[in-house]
């Protein structure tokens, strides 16, 4: 099916939004009315640049309060409405947005608004206009789809339709099913947007209104279904008002708003590739961090990055999950810090890659990769990549280009195995990996060569999930990544208070719960206090491994004795059991099946700290209730080194 | 009354809340649980903190989810209560709130709710504890105010009473008059909370969730009266969740707070003065511009303001609403470019200070100080000062001071005509004068000697309004500073979009119109689009203005073709009226009597611009429709600005 974007769920001038849909795939746009005001292009002027663009102009909207209002209104609402259609005549737009009115003067009289309707479609088909009459949630008296339609019926003109939006249809809770009542043909126009559900989550209803379909509630998929059915033809077209995409740049927002449509369509069945138009001015990818390039993306700030064009798959090829981490690649001028921590957790330094400054540190199957080589700020170490092990790493990657996922150059260096990487959302780079398999170009470890074994001692088995702060303009839209491209299951999204603001985390994982990642993102774009990200290792006794990395001499993570207190009202311990979580500083949490979670944490260096975790009797989450506890114990570790430095 | 505040309505650590509340002048907090669990300090060293600070521990809250529950999860609960009454004799709180419970194991069963209470009171009596049990607007069983109180009076138990919530109350549409059915003494606590209503508005929910009282759309006066019919005595406490309180510095937040706290009791007629504990560490106050200081205040980032300590003044005076503006005062190290545009738009220089680098420009009742004296960033022109005409400018200053606004030095030099003055939240010196008038010390104009006569040809006639962008934080807060300091009226908030995110306005102005102060804040704290301030002048003849400023070589702010051609669809105009607006870049809006507006706007010099204004048949708008095509021309000039420079 064709895809078309409105102009409004976009941010910026009407030239940076037209050429952000086209640059991301869309057949077409919606204008939005208040844009075409503000721009200095004529109508001819923005039709030719649609044109140039590959854009068709499916919509010109909105009109708002025509019908069932007084004569002498009713006139004047005519005036005005010839001077549209002339308008859309030079935008080359066939088709008007009408809204049910909202205005005090309008009567509730479905025969008037059918007689005023018919009238305004005949002025209209002069101008070789169709008008798309759409219920507005809120209209005044006409608030449903299906009495929208009734009118529209009763109106019985050639160039009046009626228009659905999943927004208006969905939000009053309307059985979409009615949908199939109404002739393909009448359907004009077919306009989606998601929303988070009114829970007492109001952090989520504050950054959003609408959504792309996929990040919110709503069944979009369903509504969709239900109007395939009617044999509706038109484009499914995204309308979302969001304050966050305002302010967002508009060209990865709009990559976003395609992907939600891929997938929806994967999701009902019209999956179909098309090829979009060369990009306008070929950004260069981000480099890759095994390069010791001139600069590191810096996750917080991506760099705008330009969709992949669409080679001619005919479909988007099937999910492939990944089935583990196959490492993790921290970034760091300084290494020292860092592997100071990684040997005190009992990781040993097992190879070197052949021709870069790039260790590996390995403990059970945990892997982290230490980069010295990318240009890094001194105090900047960072995650910058994630090896995930795939059952099919080329697959995964056609899916993720097929998804609009930025893919990066399959060999580092000339003399690097071939992998198949593309980019998340926050700038960091995911490998398709095949460790240790004779796959066709997955095994990055033939990159480096042994230069020690991992400790045979028990600690640390396999990285248990990562923590990766997103930009917060792109949380929505990592979310929706890490489900559509990477097939990962996503759970409830959980506010967590930071002293200074609450955060807001959702994590991804597999089905067996082998690679989860929690993406996070803070309460403000200024929040500095959320730049941190982790990497948690499982270990089948934590009390053992907190003690051996105290014992190499490095401090866990203070934690206050009122929680230990707290605990003890909450929870009964065995014996001395609480002492031991209060002299290490492990916290504890229980789930309601009784399974339990206890974890601790290293310092800080640059953006990184690493978590020590066990999990017991099937605990699944990763600890939202300790985590207001963690972030004031950081804050209060972060400000006492301020003290001791200034 | 006494005065408290829950420590989850400040930002920041344990300490800091409790700083920020003393020297607010709180009597006493309400500490929140997850901020104890928090806090590396032991209860009794809070306790002790608390005393240190001249605070009282009102309330410990809250305990959740302890009643009508199967009877060995309430052995567990009572188990855990047990714990917390230790706690609380440690803290030294002797109150604390039980919610009512939202456990999924909660049964509908008043008899067995009232049995646990006063199990759960026996219990805390042992520990000279009280229980407040309060209904969650949520609550699983019990959500409204009055079926809390029927089961505590069930109960029946002297350590059990209930606690109000305005928010959880309002909320559900409960009518409050019932409150007046409890004895005072079986009110435990009263908490305090404003909110937005939710009208269509996302924006604004965005923002809030609750609000300090007068901040939003709950008749919380109205509530307290009937609270405080009952006998009530205990303190008024604010327990406000609201992100951006959360993220805003606790300091200035506190202040609000309890400036709300005044207003209200005020309205309610308990207002009586307390004085404060000296401020802690004595911040100096912000450098007056008039004397070239080192820095000027940056009004975006306002520095912590020390609340100026009350005098034992047994009441807050009455309000004294200004009457019009003596003046608007910018600060520049480049005089020229700003008094080009002011040349250009007819003002003169007509005086200058007896001592300082600051120029008196005038037309008609407007004056505008130009001041070159303090530092500025060399593109830094901005607003920092505002003279008010003032009935009784020392009144005035009693009022502000009375309601913690930071009081600035009566002289700003030695020499200088002593004047009353206060900072507003962004920043802003607020002099409150009498310009001409043989007033004991408010007229500003004894400072400056003649140097030239105001032009005699007709323009400008005075200053119509101030446009100020407010810290981002603190929005709710400049809006009730306006209100209850300077008792100006507040219209309702209006969102306008800008091309990169919705700003938001909110126009605060006295009866007759003469002082009117647009107050603006901007999408997100990022958002550098907003920064703008601006002065709008009064003109009788917008045409015959813009039209001589044209001429004297400055550019008026273009405005694109397509405006004009909509206003042509939305209004019919006088043959050659509308190609007058399109040559000039005139913006029109037309109210629903009829009355119109009409005006234009200058370049932007700094952060400053001006309009040139002209209303009719009584059009009191700001020309918010219009607000969205001359933020998307002025990023239009910005970035073609920037192109030719770059």
């Amino acid at each position: 099916m064709r895809t078309s974007i409105a102009t409004v769920s976009l941010s910026g001038t009407l030239t940076e939004k037209l050429t952000a849909a086209a640059r991301a795939g869309f057949d077409g746009v919606e204008i939005f009315e208040n844009d075409l005001l503000a721009s200095p292009l004529t109508p001819r002027e923005i039709r030719a640049r649609c044109a140039d663009l590959g854009l068709t102009v499916d919509l010109y909207q909105p009109m708002r309060d025509i019908e069932a209002v007084p004569a002498e209104l009713f006139a004047r609402n005519l005036r005005r409405a010839r001077h549209k259609f002339g308008l859309m005549r030079e935008l080359g737009a066939d088709t008007v947005l009408v809204c049910s009115s909202v205005d005090p003067e309008a009567v509730d009289d479905d025969a008037l608004a059918a007689a005023h309707l018919r009238e305004l479609a005949d002025l209209a088909q002069d101008f070789g206009v169709r008008i798309a009459y759409e219920a507005l949630a809120w209209g005044r008296h006409v608030s449903t789809y299906d009495h929208a339609w009734r009118i529209v019926e009763a109106a019985g003109h050639p160039a009046l339709g009626t228009c659905l939006d999943s927004f208006h249809i969905l939000s009053r809770g309307s059985d979409p099913r009615g949908i199939e009542d109404i002739p393909g043909e009448k359907i004009f126009f077919l306009q989606l947007a998601d929303a988070p559900l009114p829970a007492m989550d109001v952090l989520q209803w504050s950054r959003h209104h609408r959504c792309f379909p996929g990040q919110g509630g709503f069944d979009v998929a369903g509504l969709v279904r239900h109007v395939l059915r009617t044999g509706y033809a038109g484009p499914l077209s995204l309308e979302v008002f969001n304050d966050v995409f305002r302010q967002a740049e508009a060209a990865p927002t709009a990559v976003d708003a395609r992907r939600s449509l891929l997938a929806l369509q994967e999701e009902v069945g019209t999956a179909e590739a098309k090829q979009p138009p060369a990009p306008l001015t070929p950004a260069p990818l981000t480099p890759a961090p095994l390069t010791p390039a001139p600069l590191t993306p810096a996750p917080l700030t991506p760099a705008p990055l330009t969709p992949a064009p669409l080679t001619a798959t005919p479909a988007i090829p099937a999910p492939v999950v990944p089935t583990g981490f196959a490492f993790a690649e921290l970034v760091t001028a300084d290494a020292e810090p860092l592997t100071g921590l990684l040997g005190a957790l009992g990781f040993a330094r097992t190879a070197r890659h052949r021709s870069k400054p790039v260790d590996l540190w390995q403990q059970g199957e945990a892997r982290i990769l230490v980069n010295t080589g990318a240009v890094v700020r001194r105090d900047g170490a960072q995650l910058a990549a994630v090896g995930l092990e795939s059952p099919d790493p080329g697959g995964a990657a056609d899916r993720a280009e097929a998804l609009l996922a930025p893919v990066l150059p399959r060999r580092r260096a000339p003399e690097d195995a071939p992998l198949d990487a593309v980019a998340a959302p926050d700038g960091t780079e995911l490998f398709f990996c095949g460790t240790g398999r004779d796959a066709r170009h997955s095994d990055w470890r033939a990159d480096f060569e042994d230069v020690g074994q991992p400790s045979a001692a028990p600690g640390v088995r396999r990285i248990d999930h990562l923590a990766l702060t997103q930009p917060w303009h792109h949380f929505d839209e990592a979310v929706l990544f890490h489900r559509s491209v990477l097939g990962l299951d996503a759970e409830d999204s959980v506010d967590v208070a930071d002293p200074y603001g609450l955060q807001r985390s959702r994590a991804v994982s597999n089905p067996d719960g082998t690679v989860r990642i929690a993406l996070t993102v803070g309460a403000a774009p200024t929040d500095d206090t959320v730049h941190a990200q982790h990497i948690a290792f499982a270990t089948d006794d934590v009390v053992a491994a907190a003690r051996r990395f105290r014992d190499a001499g490095a401090p866990l993570l203070p934690i206050p004795a009122n929680y230990y207190d707290d605990l003890a009202a909450r929870y009964e311990f065995a014996d001395g059991e609480l002492e031991t979580y209060r002299e290490l500083g492990i916290l504890y949490d229980r789930d309601e099946a009784g399974g339990s979670l206890r974890h601790c944490y290293t310092r800080t260096v640059g953006r990184v700290f690493f978590e020590l975790l066990q999990r017991d009797g099937g605990h699944r989450g990763y600890g939202a209730r300790n985590a207001p506890v963690r972030l004031a114990a950081q804050h209060a570790v972060r400000t006492a080194s301020a003290l001791v430095g200034g």
